[in-house]
């Protein structure tokens, strides 16, 4: 990567400390110098922090020129003061870059239940225009980081029927993601011309392989956003349905938010392992994930996972208490090749395993025997640091 | 209580041995010198330890004499082979109490999928049967610990209709309980005398509000069981519904029951708080227990207690999260009689409730202001101990 990040035609950075944390960077800002489309999903949580209600209307006009992101304060539970402090915090965007107000969307990770500074917000926002910067990407992505060790940025660049395009992605995470709810934003930009419906179908696609694949819908932050920005500014004609452009643009969104997911995993707190869980041969697709969350979820499976002890029995009892209607004579159980669990029994091949388990990634499969369908999903494991560090998050 | 435990007319105990562990207890017998009506509970994993399949069967006959049961190999994930180390077990502990086989209750703790040592069980059982001893209640509860710090025991000494009448529970667990399906075994004697019926009526009742609100059934280990024997040895006539004895009776069971489940909570890994969760105010018992469940399995909740974190956002965050339609302006949080959130928001009482949050034991409370339904529940704190301790169990 550039050192600065990547440069995307039309769009601006900057990140800078707005003083809502201490020394750190804590305040973003995302710029596109025309009217950008739009697409995004957001969090299922019943409770909604406070710019997640205000972006989720906005972005219905499928319009965005800027995008105003703080860590530090979470805006959540903050009742209608919150609501307001969103807007103040989009309109003086608007009013220091003198865009349309609407075409301002804002979001905020931390801790909840506090309300936002706003005279230092106020104070940082026409600072931060004033820094932006078609090379500080990679500093707004620093902006956004609450437990994250390090900031979480992928791109690619495409030449599409001759027009060089980029596709540039930032998110923030940590927590151990799912099922913690720690929040996970990712701003996504590129200078593709992409029509509204498609990107948003892009977006969905992209996201439930990547991000639904760590955090499930039902247990997501008040605060979980992912914003897709496609201005155009590249020069090219709209993507085509159907085309090979198209396809191309997908491949690369699909691998920068893939590539994120799992830098998200990798950074969970006190994280020192990267395991793709496969559960295969469901009767359905809910089955087969069901058991994958389960396994992920279970303490007793993610410790085993961070003591590399080859404990199948723990995710044979993880299977069992699923609430999926299995046959524990047809499961097997295979840690990378080696195949620790067959008909539902021990295999004896513990040590072959352990050499697998050591490893800093690798794959467990679980195979149903059921049916056709699968689900994979990436996981970490749970160690003492994870522990640590959320006793102490907010004092 | 007595050094050795409760006496209880017709029963005798014992806790040896075996060699399935290093050094420690492994192998515990109980015996009722008169056939004894008996009530069980088993888990609802969908994968059933070989001793739970064989005594779902036996207990339907609705009388036991004996139950043996060994910590250091749980027998579950043993197949066919497994099953028949469990008939030999009963069988082999029948013929050196001279029973009838069917008569012969088994269970097993520890770690899944290895088979018994048989050899070992075989010696073991006419040593075990030597050592019955009418004050051998405490050696059995220590024989079935696992990662158990203590025994856990609790009894009750009844007068009923003129007749002393002693009820005595003895209980493993460990692990942090619920979520993590470490087996939960709880034996529970008594001279009491009982129709098969209302016994079993007393036992879900008794279990409902202990152990099933410390771990749900859909959670539960391969092998969960809880076996309640009355013997009748007192000499009392059998209880009669409706009568103030045997309301005694139930109330001494919950008693006991309850007190159990809170030693299991407080013996969980590592814990060192034991928080009651009150959900109030729900449309149904059935939110009101998922709530309880969402912010009792809550790694970042329950790593805010041990750290002493007034941390309510992430409170409000596994509520929103628990898939239950709640309004988010109605809610309240109080940590003991501390209110930190009031319609949602902070109170700013945080430091106040810091002082409730430091102790031992204390309450967490949350009223949704929809309705009339609550649900209680046991939990405790998640520590950097918890991990190391799991990190390394069959290792």
């Amino acid at each position: 990567m550039d050192n600065n990040g990547p440069y995307i035609k039309g769009f601006r950075f900057c990140g800078i400390h707005a003083g809502i944390k201490e020394e750190v960077l804590d305040l973003a800002l995302i710029v596109s110098d025309v009217p950008s489309r739009v697409a995004a999903l957001f969090t299922k949580n019943r409770l909604k922090a406070a710019p997640v209600l205000l972006d989720m209307e906005r972005v219905k006009g499928g319009v965005c020129r800027a995008i105003v992101a703080n860590s530090g304060c979470a805006n959540a539970c903050t009742g209608q003061e919150g609501l307001e402090d969103a807007l103040l915090m989009a309109r003086w965007t608007a009013k220091a870059l003198s865009l349309p107000e609407e075409e301002v969307l804002v979001a905020s990770t931390g801790v909840i239940g506090e309300r936002l500074p706003m005279d230092r917000i106020r104070d940082a926002i026409p600072r931060a225009v004033q820094g932006l910067s078609a090379d500080g990407f990679l500093e707004a992505a620093r902006a956004i980081m609450t437990t994250d060790t390090r900031p979480k940025v992928s791109y690619r660049r495409l030449t599409l029927n001759g027009y060089k395009v980029t596709v540039a992605g930032m998110a923030k995470g940590a927590g151990m993601i799912e099922p913690n709810m720690a929040t996970m934003l990712c701003f996504i930009v590129s200078d593709v011309a992409c029509d509204l419906n498609r990107l948003k179908r892009l977006l969905r696609g992209a996201v439930e392989h990547s991000f639904n694949a760590i955090s499930v819908d039902g247990d997501m932050s008040t605060n979980d956003t992912v914003i897709l920005l496609a201005n155009g500014a590249s020069g090219m004609p709209e993507l085509r349905v159907g085309s090979p452009e198209i396809e191309a643009f997908q491949e690369a969104l699909e691998g920068i938010t893939g590539e994120l997911a799992k830098m998200l995993v990798m950074d969970g707190e006190g994280a020192t392992k990267l395991i793709e869980v496969r559960v295969e041969g469901a009767r359905s697709r809910d089955d087969a994930r069901k058991i994958a969350y389960r396994i992920s979820r279970s303490p007793l499976v993610k410790t085993a996972f961070f003591g590399e002890d080859v404990n199948w029995g723990r995710i044979m009892a993880a299977i069992g208490s699923s609430g999926v209607d299995v046959d524990p004579t047809r499961i097997g159980i295979w840690y990378g090749d080696v195949q620790v669990v067959r008909k539902g029994m021990g295999t004896g091949l513990n040590e072959e395993a352990k050499a697998i388990i050591k490893r800093r990634e690798f794959t467990l499969r679980v195979e149903l025997g059921l049916g056709g369908e699968d689900f994979i999903l990436y996981t970490c494991d749970l160690s003492p640091d994870y522990v640590t560090i959320n006793a102490s998050y907010t004092t």
